[in-house]
């Protein structure tokens, strides 16, 4: 075990990742004749091709996470059964994007087996998250493993105490597995950091899964969890979610307990951070939700709301404005193109687009975000860094750079922020009843590793506290399609953003949306989604109507 | 009009106490020969004994808020005719006890007649408050009225706008017809400042009528408001509630909206002003509480919770821990005899005290508390005495000394006061079901001016941002029961408030308790203390059970 000496950040790190891989016994590491090539860019489809998975396998992890408590709870399956198809296809997806911190699949197995063993005894499940196994982002505590989140200095720093949300989760039932991976500190939009390197996107190796969530998009879009958890201080669950085609909900402060999390800027206020589900589909991030909440961890965690779980029925007509652009960045044009589909669905579905929604406020929202996240001036990071002389990775140019606020001037800077929530939320009762926002989550269907600059699409909505769900809108980004515009740009970022826009380089990758609620309508939200996705896909919901006729 | 040029504070408050004084016209003016001198130190028997107020006027000015709104709706009485009476007697407590920093009758006479009107051409109250004056505390901001919160570089700076609350007020049809006094930037517990000078007690003009809320308690105890809105960071609800024997709710944040208020610590928020009404019974700081909420001013103040106003049934047994002292200042002997007598009385009730609440905690709140209000080594109040030179006052030589911190070590303040909160959470948690706290609002029934010294017992509440509810217990000071106690001081403060306690200069005041519920938990915590008071006085509701039998 590596200990803090001056400046052996390198060797911490590599201890650390030989370590990680030691984790993965024989049992779940690819033989190496079915190993793919570095070369093959998309290995989502290695577990149906490669033969090393079997059907029982294969069908587990390509449940969604309701199926499979269904099936758990009707014992189709074990939960065991469950833990070990998913702990196999973890080891996979660490082997193919390096999208783990940690990964226990012996733990895992043994809390399975006894939950199986408390259903078998008693024929009652736990909780709503009986058996299943649910995926933890990298700062997420758990006693005797480490929350790194990226920094050398933090290894082998096993933690004292469980995040209050892991002890949530395993009263509900869920069985934990594995830690995800993170850029430093979690403040970049892409993960990677000095100690476990960087994560890349299944669907396409030479991008990006995004981050900070992005061990755990990476994860899931592979199919090595069936739901995981990750958190949202500028865009952290969108971005992920995004550049992989996922669904996750960033929910306004308050509703989901954030209590115990290891955080990049311990104890910055200004913005909260948020943590919420990913998942391959709405349901699962619903059914999520539901459960969380219902677990009443206001009686743990006095930051959290005593607001309980509350039904919203689905209406007809929404009433959405449109987020075109927010005035700094465009879109790249795979977005641009799916946003206007989408509109065109929604209009063509009977839904009301109110008008686009003007983008004026959006710029003060992100230069407010860029602030507060500096206003220490960087020593929350340099403290972390200092112990080991790990460097500062070239994506923290902004926190190195800093200059530290007093607190007067951060009492300035909240006056302005607040200022800057009032002035947003008129904006949005002048529509009358406004029910959503529709914009993009960020500009890029996703990017090249290294390319992620702009995360103010999400990271206005982390200033303002709106709930907002991220969702695949069902267009892929096309290379004939989507050709390089010819449009003003509005920015340098803007400039930056479209020159290097490759259509060949995101050709096929999903391109999802955002859809905003205001602050604390996790449930409007969620609804609204289902209600979108219909107006995407009408046939989705008829074909299970008529399912259900051939049933009866 | 006093100009800011250098070094003239003096100049400006005086010409700024002139023209209130002006604002009072003749026909509100004590008659000279009616004047009470100034050693009459219970001026609460003005009213009555003056022979000033017709009979009309006394009995308006006596009624209870939700009493005049009956009256006003069944058109027994008109808003002007009660406006008028509720406009002479708040002069009155002006001339008598200085508790005014605005009055502006004409203003709200007109207000009055135009709802008088409305009600008459349409029939319709414009809303639950119809035609009720409500008294304001000086820091909520109306158009073209000062917000000097006691300092001279504020004088002659109109609002531009209205706070949120006086716009919902406005809605529900109150009428606003004065400004009620705090001291310098209301961080402290008496009301008195530089620019107006000092509020005292109705009941006992040697004695404090608290702070910062202290014109609002004064102007309530002497009849001049039926209701009024204070404030509180550290207390200043309570404490000035407490003072004089009147009743309030200190709400958690983000039940009552605080938007566009002035604040003498502006954009401080690691502990978050609240506000809430103060009244002469509990019944009219209920119909508040649920007419504001039912206003979902969340649709117009982005920090409001969207909580909707939850009916909460009584239950027939409460458990409740009691504070018998912080371990910090023992309470002084009326506080201490209220106290037990009330436990008493609760038991007898058949309510179940489950134990002592163990203070351990108490003294890292309020040392949290205090280090929270000069993170910015008192530069925000610098800046509002520096434009006019004006000095700082006595009472406030902890902000005048303190050394701002950078934003790292705030963020670290922040993670200690999280701690606290959790810390404070579990031991609510560790009694099971527990309904509530009883604790002393003050060590005192109230002081001499000058002598108010700890506000450690509602401060805490402030840092865990609990509701509560301060009401007068029914126990008054007494110089026979209630002699120095000899108990062994906790600390140098206890000595002090213990030396200076004096049995003769308090007897007669009445005292007060604190109800304490958890984060949230208005509805509940008033239901609660509505058992309370039935457990103090059974006879209150038998004698209104008789009165409708007799009805009947």
């Amino acid at each position: 075990m590596a200990t803090l000496t001056e400046g052996n950040w390198e060797q911490i790190a590599a201890n650390k990742r030989s370590a990680l891989a030691e984790q993965i016994s024989l049992e779940y590491r690819i033989p190496s004749h079915l190993f793919p090539p570095d070369d093959q860019l998309d290995v989502t489809t290695f577990p149906k091709e490669s033969g090393w998975f079997d059907e029982r396998e294969l069908e587990i992890t390509e449940s969604s996470a309701t199926n499979i408590l269904n099936k758990i709870a009707s014992r189709s399956w074990t939960s065991e059964q469950v833990t070990r198809a998913f702990c196999k296809r973890a080891a996979a997806a660490q082997q193919l994007t390096n999208c783990l911190t940690d990964f226990f699949p012996t733990e895992a197995i043994s809390i399975a087996k006894s939950l199986d063993e408390h259903l078998s005894k008693t024929g009652k499940l736990v909780g709503p998250l009986h058996g299943l196994p649910i995926s933890l982002k990298d700062n997420f505590n758990i006693v005797g493993k480490d929350s790194t989140v990226g920094f050398a200095s933090l290894v082998n720093q096993p933690a004292a105490y469980n995040s209050t949300l892991v002890d949530v989760l395993e009263k509900l039932g869920a069985v934990r597995f594995c830690k995800t991976n993170v850029p430093t500190a979690m403040m970049i939009a892409e993960s990677v950091n000095n100690v476990f390197g960087r994560t890349v996107n299944p669907r396409n190796r030479k991008l990006t899964s995004g981050g900070s969530s992005g061990g755990e998009s990476a994860l899931i879009t592979f199919g090595g969890s069936p739901l995981g958890v990750g958190t949202d201080i500028g865009g952290s669950l969108r971005i992920p979610a995004a550049c992989t085609g996922i669904f996750t909900l960033r929910p306004s402060f308050g509703r989901f307990t954030t209590q115990n999390c290891r955080s990049g800027l311990a104890g910055q206020e200004a913005v909260m951070s948020v943590n919420g589900p990913m998942a391959m589909n709405l349901e699962d991030v619903i059914f999520y939700s539901k459960a969380v909440v219902d677990a009443q961890a206001w009686l743990m965690d006095p930051k959290v709301l005593p607001i309980p779980w509350r039904p919203v029925e689905r209406k007809g007509k929404l009433r959405i404005a449109v987020l075109w652009n927010d005035g700094i960045v465009r879109p790249t044009p795979p977005v641009n193109r799916a946003l206007n589909e989408t509109v065109e669905k929604l209009k063509a579905a009977g839904h009301e687009i109110v008008g686009t929604w003007d983008p004026t406020l959006h710029r003060k929202g992100v230069e407010l975000l860029a602030r507060m996240f500096v206003a220490d001036g960087g020593r929350s990071v340099q403290a972390l860094l200092a112990p080991t002389q790990e460097p500062w990775r070239p994506e923290m140019q902004g926190y190195s750079e800093a200059t530290e606020l007093g607190t007067y001037d951060m009492w300035q800077l909240h006056l302005e922020r607040s200022k800057f929530q009032k002035d947003y939320l008129e904006q949005w009762m002048s529509y009358g009843r406004l029910d959503a926002i529709l914009a993009p989550t960020t500009p890029y269907a996703t990017v090249a590793h290294g390319d992620f600059e702009y995360v103010g699409y999400t990271g206005v909505y982390n200033v303002v506290d709106y709930s907002a769900v991220s969702f695949p809108c069902g267009v892929s980004a096309d290379k004939q399609k989507d050709l390089p515009s010819s449009d003003e740009h509005l920015s340098d970022i803007c400039r930056n953003v479209h020159t290097k826009y490759d259509p060949d380089l995101v050709h096929g990758m999903p391109v999802s949306l955002q859809l905003v609620a205001n602050r604390l309508e996790e449930e409007k939200v969620l609804v609204m989604t289902k209600s979108v996705l219909q107006a995407i896909n009408p046939s989705s919901i008829s074909s299970s109507i008529s399912k259900l006729k051939a049933k009866f």
